[in-house]
């Protein structure tokens, strides 16, 4: 974890966004990141379980879902 | 970025959640982790502006109202 990391990065991460469905199952994590000074969009990486990081558009129907799926899993663990 | 980021941190990395509600603003960035082998839970960990980094609890409705601000400001930001 560097500083700049710790700080938010200082540009766009995402130069495009990846379109094809990605199956939660081959996703590790995702970052969503607000927009700012660094940067006017809101942007949301994956990170999938081979290692690779995929720019996901934040306004996909299925990028929603993920995102839903992953949070309503913790709903499933929780006491 | 380091190679163990990359390939998904080895060990649960929230030991307890933040129970007080962080306003949006002071928000940099939200990463959820899928559960997994490396840990059984789902982590919410924000990077709040100041570099701080905390971990929320998925499961409470403030953590997801915050989840569901910043992707609806995306839809703002459209074409």
């Amino acid at each position: 974890v560097s500083l700049a990391w710790m700080g938010g990065e200082l540009r766009c991460q995402c130069i495009h966004t990846h379109s094809k469905f990605i199956p939660p199952k081959n996703i590790q994590d995702v970052k969503l990141t607000q927009s700012g000074p660094h940067c006017k969009n809101v942007e949301v990486i994956a990170t999938l379980k081979d290692g690779r990081e995929v720019c996901l558009e934040p306004t996909a129907p299925w990028v929603k879902m993920i995102i839903k799926a992953i949070l309503d899993k913790a709903q499933g663990n929780a006491p």
